[in-house]
């Protein structure tokens, strides 16, 4: 099998100063992986034309495609276009078309047309690339060709440039390559550190078909384990796959390139049931990651986050002697907080969330990261604790992901 | 001044096979930048020998400071120490003081000590290094010199990284640099679309003094601008803040580097007020955006999501009747949701939203990306209509950011 290399490169000072997480680079990496590309570098340069150039150049002389993001946008500190058109020798011109597109994205955005001298500059692009049209933005898509390589220019702006790659750059690699998608599995292991699971995995790991590659992909309160082969075999795949389950068992607890809550709420929707949530030390992002997932509104009624104790009584009914014998922070609270949810949207799950995220609040007996998730399915109630780490985002990630995955195991042992 | 260049390297196939974004490189370049340092570059590359060798060829040729993050996990696929080692014609050895540190942390993490393989060899470090010890983590930190440019490897578990960055390598920065923070001012501008506020400020950005650089940082809901002077005169950026001012008036609604939940945050707690959420089309994101910051539990009592008609009556007192006149994604039932949260959690102020996130549920005269914010405080109740994209995570992002600068701006008003 052909296997191509791509390389990506983003533009702009906004994620060398820090401002902003370059999350285009990763949608675009695992759209590319999928697709059948290997991703060589991901870089991030500023737009100083000679920077632009000489990256160009070591990109085309080692991968067979290039995505280019950002620098397009209306404003004077984005140069690309220029940069992109000197390097491949071109002129500018304006392309009427596309500035027809600008125009009517600007009649569609704001009911009437109101051109400024910023939206025409827009409209001027190099004779040597060949066009794609935008529709959903005014700065257009080029493509050019180099030493065998494609090289694709694209907007920076997040959906824009998802909406342009998956509608009409897609079609275009399709079209310039041989593609077939990559055989591979990924395992959502929970309960290991990395170490551990590691050192449980070697003598299956050392054993593996020299075709297969075993990736590690950790985050907070799950490890994925990605498994691929070079030449597409997928039996060989699955031969390894059982391997893999006669050791890990149901610590394997869910498949698949889809984050946990695609998992849930699958579940979820399948069965019709619903499901609640009530949160302490997650604060709504229990709730966010759920309904994160377009339709979640099928499944998910609602949630109520009691940050104080008197909220924790009045909008989740939870005793006052419990909270003073147990404290907010353990399992007769967790318990009591998950029948409440219930109760309060009348659904047939619900979670809980309490603990102690940091930095501040912990005690000798619980410190920072301990907490408490409790689950209610249809009358039964259980309950479970952690000890995360000292840092506040990452155990509200963790709180919410473990709770997550550790509902899928309840619903599949209920 | 000196002004010191810098690039970031991330190592691991994480990154390159999409699975997870880059969020260290973005925290890094923050801070970098802060501290005074031109970052030049940042790359996420394989842990292949070689690909690392070249990278470092490149990096150490162009800038002062090289980070790599990454590739020091226990698993067989970190392969970074190695190369790291070879690049620098050292010899790996044991490092007790790095095996000591090791054990005390597998001890305090598990409550007793069972060192496997694979954490011994996290001990092993290149001769050539300068070794900086990791109170919370098992990879070690390793500092290297190479013509005139100082390499420094950590690992790349986003918190470990973070907390051996502030609390070890900064010291070491300081010692090898005369650093001297940037002069700068970051100022945030609501209600205009990138490219319209270019255009209102094009005079006024091109009278600009040549030492100034203006750069636009678009996200969700806001844009910031950030005025740097390379010669650090504080003077110029105020003299061109004051014309600034006087072009956007109030639609500069906060300055600095922090985000719109510290600002939102710091007033409440200033005042010494309380407030609460009531999200639809959130669901949970605003709550989540609010208690990210720490000690938030003082001013943020708690929120209701709900999503139907029947938690929105239930949970938060909205009127059947309202709902069935208005629809649920209107400005007489976002009102009634933030009067609701107020009641619920007894606070001075709330914020509630409701509105179609997509990619369903739009209709001809409520299309997706249509929102209403509600604004209770201390009696008054106002709300504001936007419409947004036709992107679901997108939407939700801005309506919580929206959500929360406009509070700024009424609490401001009132």
């Amino acid at each position: 099998m052909a296997q191509y290399s791509a390389s990506i490169i983003t533009i702009g000072d906004e994620i060398l100063i820090g401002q902003i997480v370059d999350s285009n680079s990763a949608w675009l990496a695992d759209y590319l992986f999928h697709a059948g590309f290997e991703v060589k570098e991901i870089r991030s340069i500023s737009d100083q034309p000679e920077h632009i150039q000489q990256t160009l150049d070591d990109a085309i002389a080692t991968t067979d495609l290039v995505l280019l993001t950002g620098g397009l946008g209306p404003t004077n500190d984005d140069r690309t276009k220029f940069a992109l058109n000197a390097y491949f020798n071109g002129e500018m011109v304006l392309n009427e078309s596309v500035l027809d597109d600008i125009k009517a994205f600007i009649v569609k955005k704001r009911g009437y047309l109101k051109l400024i001298e910023n939206n025409k500059a827009q409209a001027l692009v190099s004779d040597k690339a060949t066009v794609l049209r935008n529709p959903i933005g005014t700065a257009p898509i080029q493509m050019f060709n180099k030493s065998g390589t494609l090289i694709v220019s694209m907007p920076g702006v997040p959906f824009e440039m998802k909406h342009v790659f998956e509608h009409k750059v897609m079609a275009e690699l399709h079209k310039h390559f041989v593609l077939e998608a990559h055989a591979y599995r990924t395992f959502h292991v929970v309960g290991y550190p990395e170490s551990e699971l590691a050192n449980k995995l070697e003598q299956w790991e050392n054993d593996l078909p020299e075709s297969l590659e075993l990736a590690y992909l950790p985050s907070p309160g799950v490890i994925r384990l990605r498994l691929k082969d070079q030449v597409n075999h997928t039996h060989n795949i699955n031969v390894q796959a059982k391997k893999l389950y006669e050791i890990l068992g149901s610590q394997i607890i869910a498949e698949g390139k889809e984050k946990v809550e695609f998992t849930l709420g699958k579940i979820l929707k399948d069965n019709n049931k619903t499901i609640s949530v009530a949160e302490s030390c997650t604060g709504g992002l229990l709730g966010h990651r759920i309904t994160s997932v377009a339709g979640a509104s099928a499944y998910l009624k609602g949630g109520i986050t009691a940050y104080s104790n008197e909220a924790k009584e009045k909008q989740l009914g939870v005793n006052s002697a419990t909270l003073e014998k147990h404290g907010a922070v353990s399992e007769a609270v967790a318990k009591e907080m998950a029948i409440g949810a219930a109760k309060a949207f009348n659904t047939n799950y619900a979670i809980s969330t309490t603990g102690i995220a940091g930095p501040d609040g912990g005690t000798e007996t619980k410190p920072v990261g301990t907490v408490w998730i409790g689950f209610y399915l249809e009358g039964e109630v259980y309950a479970q604790s952690f000890l995360f780490t000292h840092d506040r985002m990452v155990n509200m990630e963790r709180t919410a992901t473990v709770a997550m995955y550790n509902m899928i195991d309840w619903l599949r042992k209920s």
